[in-house]
């Protein structure tokens, strides 16, 4: 199911050309008032047009809210905000039906759903499907903002440029998320480099959550790593998620990413976060830190081999349309979406007891 | 909560020391016949007390199905089955109530549940309870046997040390799973000389499914990688995942990183796996890969930091007790089970529609 | 939480002012091509505006599927359709947010939600919130039809006037569902009798599914009994629901009350059907009945007692607006609809084996 | 599935001869310290061999908790509490395999299940797995209590008879629990009168909720009734389930039917409670109030016509073995099992906001 179903559920619905796009959420509190002005900031983040890295596509991302909030708060029933679809341009897509593009949806969905599913601009596959998410996400951000936990996170690394200092506070108000804006400019000048090469490039997206109370989550199934990453991995061009030292801590021994506890005043805090702020799947007060592997855009204009499953026989395929370059910049506000998501998540169920 | 719900629904229950531990299961196909034998061998690689490299422990991990089994066969009813605890040294416990071992979850579970938690042998947080996971994972191995599908891994890395060659078949009959012997020879080594040191290593676990059918999952949050990370960060320790070419990815350009279709025969493959089998959140056929990183054992014989919670005061700490050197090779068998839940699952929603 | 969770999930959302109303559904099949008209037509039945037995707004309910449908059929993603909210005079309102209605959740919501809650139309609680149940509903009918299983239904009482004959065929051509036309003249007549006093009569529905296939269900809490309740107590004013003989069989003898197996050519059947077509949990291959009682509608033109919110004294209330004065008519729809989402979802999980 | 998923989980196993049965249950609060003595006598109620009214068979129903239990206490893990089988007479039921009872659930699940299904003492579909329902009801009734909520119920018709007086306190007390003891006797002579006759009776249980705060639940299928009744039906024997006035308010007028609002104090009561205790599905503060019919016991000592499954002909069928010829006393506790359950889930939701 592609539903959420912890104390908040949600299901984020549309395809790229269908009428609309949007989300049904539950477990959101009643009587909250979002602020719909912070909201919109945090969706344009993610919107395409923006500049020379992204997209030139047009996308007003406006969410409406037709149910579910009363002058300016919840009600309490079933939030549902939807996104009408406008620039679109279906008559790009028709070949992929035949053609599948590489690293894309089109002949898995194709062998999933069959004749029946809906290609045009990927379907539900098309990143357009995460400013949903970027909805609940981003009401998730605002209701942490008022227990005084923040969601930041940067560009890590782009093209294998990495971005230096550490990630200390938000990096929103940027143009470009970074925290060294020299290394940001370098990432860009990769990016303006590939584009030009009718190439892409991945990256890796670093969040963290400096203010999580200790005693979130739990063991197991219950974990906040397997909750984090269940969203996160929903992101579309996701492929890696590590928490902490991650896969460096694979290379560490135990008495070097073991996180020797100290007390700072009354608090109990550890000389280092190897753990990413999560033991035994409950947070320990640190703060919690994750990365996400973002692969390249799998649109590249380059001539691709593929095949043609009209006739089962290889052929070439040269994708048209516009296409970001590299998508990592967009999708630094969907980790934290997803992130809020969980983390808020969590906290609801530990009000519950 | 810490159970798995989808189409195969299943809580792992039990602490190291309660009177069992277990897992009750539903989901599973009645008229299964289980090989109780074969069952038992998959169980046999994750227990302990087997050889040098692992602790000296020695538990029969011999599951009792108490419900839902008659004459040898499922019955449809839930399944739960029970694993005695025998070979308990409380008293070796009692210490760590007030002095957290660093790396494990003794802090954040006493902040989580208080003093009710019960922290004779870790607890729920034990790598004790990957047993029962081993069991429901056990059977949907010899589901998925049944429709041809196979999962197989290796050990990839230990303290730095990488295994050779490709994974293309099971390890499973080996001593000490890896395709190079050498490479074997070498992490052994490693892991006796971490051990004399009093210190530990971890490792990543590289685990594929090569049989896997096309059209296996879904867009965003029904997408395979999100359903295996979520119960592949389920096993304690693993703070990592990523599939097919993963962090490497997020460092490749588009060109590189797509992996051209082409045919094969009658059949759709791609040239390159970096995908590691899943497009858009579904199988494409290929082999599903992906990595685990598996962090090293926290419990070392070293003194280590850590604070003592009844006086608030820093202090050291030497954890006594038998542990593993490195975790990873027991840890084998428990990423094939979380990994084979994941695929009968989805498989289990395909038949369905 | 408002949402249906088994292998179909969906979540009804949208208040009686909201800008819409709709339904978020997931686990249809991908390639299902809808009859549009006979959705409508179905719709219909519970549209209000037809005659002098139901309210006179006139609503079109009309669902737009923004999501899901692509030229005509299932794509296999969450589908969601809207209904727009137009006919709404939200002024009659205003009062009973400090005079809560008798019989209605004006004073329940408002101690549930707080201020937040939106009150017009009487919000979530409306009986408009069933025309969504009733698009989920009725595809899952069509569903059924293309399995030669057919869900029928007939008012069985209105204001203590039985329908005469038994439930053999669908009355849903009928203006007026029920076997015996001259009983539902009299129902007519006790219905405008009681509009006439200003007052409202409640009823009974009698639902069967003749054709539903032996072996659907399971026991205890997999039961077809507690599965069909839950949605069928979900339309607002069912406050009573029985299988079979229902309460009738707790006057009987053992007996009386078992059905007698026998064979009926190759086919096992029972020679009465006290137990409505469910043992231990599970269809028996005999038609599926239940009986739910509807309670009279509680907006009456009447003067009425409750008690004023803001002062804390006792007052009178006179709601105003347009009323049904019997809404069993409209709900024998709605009720088909809850017991083909419920029996569509037990043969989807049956085919999952 | 046989589970139950709503802020409590639990997953009830264990067929009638299998070597346990019980319940894995979640998120019921670490650090609760229940009263197992409390408990014990609780389980009583429901055990066999108790009178002449219920059948001879001991069984000790003595739940051992082997998970999730520390010191007394709940530690916030998974609960895991099972019941030996121990008095079982296998031989009796070989027969049934071939020649279903009437009433029972032997057709049906050989049907659902195939040749797998254990049938043994009627599997998993025995009243004897009431009994891992009412470990969990009973921790959640003492959870209740401490919340100064009390779950009373009583006898409220055995074979017609009907009990006198109204329901205001507990009858668990009672050796036969009916508020007029008199009316009590007449119904034991009924039960003794019917087991001469080698017949069964049924009847219907009332269950009461008085302290239940306003505010418990929600719209459609938030709505507690559907709630309760998702459980209650969860009970093997009953076919029937009305909040309030249930069938008898569809044959009252809307002026009779609602319960007026009225200042009591500075509470907001209703004069009458024809609703039960739920407007729109949410509690309004009165007592919550419902009723279960419960079929006559199917398994008698009378012949009987079945069906000889082996064969495809009509046969004769008597039944061996001890059996009640009124399941009705017993079942009392089991309904207040199942309704404390929805309730304490209701109460924990409640928390969470």
């Amino acid at each position: 199911m592609s539903s959420y179903c912890g104390n908040i559920k949600f299901t984020v619905f549309g395809q790229s050309h269908s009428p609309a796009i949007g989300v049904t959420a539950e477990g959101l509190p009643a009587g909250f008032e979002p602020d719909m002005e912070e909201l919109s900031r945090f969706m344009a983040r993610r919107a395409p047009g923006q500049n020379l890295y992204s997209t030139q596509r047009r996308e007003a991302d406006k969410p409406e809210f037709i149910s579910g909030l009363f002058e300016g708060r919840l009600t309490g029933a079933p939030l549902t905000a939807v996104i009408a679809n406008t620039d679109t341009r279906s008559k790009d897509y028709s070949e992929l039906r035949i053609k599948p593009r590489p690293g894309h949806a089109d002949f898995t969905a194709l062998t999933r759903f069959g004749d029946a599913w809906d290609n045009r601009g990927g379907g539900e596959f098309s990143g357009r499907l995460t400013a949903p998410l970027c909805i609940v996400g981003g009401l998730c951000l605002q209701l942490l903002e008022r227990e005084g936990i923040s969601v930041i996170s940067r560009i890590a690394e782009i093209g294998g440029i990495c971005d230096e200092g550490e990630l200390l506070c938000s990096t929103a108000d940027k143009d470009f998320p970074v925290v060294s804006d020299e290394a940001g400019e370098r990432m860009k000048a990769a990016i303006l480099s590939a584009k030009s090469e009718l190439d892409s490039l991945g990256g890796i997206i670093e969040c963290a959550v400096p203010g999580v109370p200790a005693g979130l989550g739990g063991a197991m199934l219950d974990g906040m790593e397997g909750r984090i990453a269940q969203l996160v991995f929903g992101i579309p061009a996701v492929k890696g998620v590590e928490f902490g030292a991650g896969f460096a801590a694979a290379r560490m021994r135990g008495s070097e990413n073991n996180d020797p506890f100290r007390m700072e005043g009354d608090r109990v805090v550890t000389a280092t976060n190897n753990c990413g702020g999560i033991l035994g799947g409950i947070t320990n007060g640190m703060p919690l830190v994750f990365r996400a592997a973002i692969k390249p855009t799998p649109s590249i204009a380059r001539e691709q081999d593929t095949v043609d499953l009209s006739t089962g026989e290889n052929t070439k395929l040269v994708i048209r349309g516009r296409h970001d370059p590299c998508i990592v910049p967009r999708a630094v506000p969907c980790i934290e979406a997803a992130a809020a998501i969980a983390i808020y998540d969590a906290l609801t169920e530990e009000k519950k007891k």
